[in-house]
């Protein structure tokens, strides 16, 4: 089924949506390595992106995986609560054929702060 | 610097993020019929997709275009009145090389509407 990449946007300032925070290191980066710091399965690799351009929604991610997977990007995300429930819908995207898990099997920030997805672009 | 593809959702039951409507044909199919009825270079492929998951967002479109160039989805958009920034918009994307198109050269639904967006999968 090929490998999945999970992309940790950077650039954002929000922690579950909220005011954008001014000290370093970002929210973004900080969920980057607790992401970083934790088990994910072998098929997975950990990017971290730029801006994915939904920075109110910050932080946000997104997880794609070659061209038959559909994409999805989620946002509202919290380094602090969320990094367990990110990494349980990583590895069920990976565990998919085509990225789409079905609707009881996802995590509930998956069901509920999703912010877009993409067609596979076969 | 190959072909691009923009992706109508004929899922959308929104114009311009407004509330949902009932009647057929959908504003996202009002949207691609606009669209396909209209002159777009020969690299730029409409393609109708399935829900983007942007629903409150309606219509909504989306473009990519290979492994190089990042993609956007863009959001609020109104079958009536967008039809010439989106291929203006979608023209601009194909004759860039990474799909990121200078700010003051985009549409200003380009600019205001963009929903979120995915790096390369290079």
């Amino acid at each position: 089924m090929g490998g999945v990449t999970l992309m940790i946007c950077q650039t954002c300032r929000r922690v579950a949506g909220g005011p954008p925070e001014t000290e370093e290191p970002r929210p973004g980066a900080r969920l980057l390595g607790r992401l970083e710091a934790a088990c994910l399965p072998d098929t997975v690799t950990i990017r971290p992106v730029a801006c994915l351009s939904a920075c109110t929604r910050g932080c946000t991610i997104a997880l794609s995986g070659g061209p038959k997977r559909w994409s999805y990007i989620y946002g509202d995300l919290d380094p602090d609560r969320h990094v367990e429930a990110i990494l349980e819908g990583a590895a069920r995207y990976a565990a998919s054929e085509d990225g789409r898990v079905p609707w009881r099997e996802r995590p509930e920030i998956f069901r509920k702060q999703s912010i877009a997805r993409l067609p596979p672009q076969d």
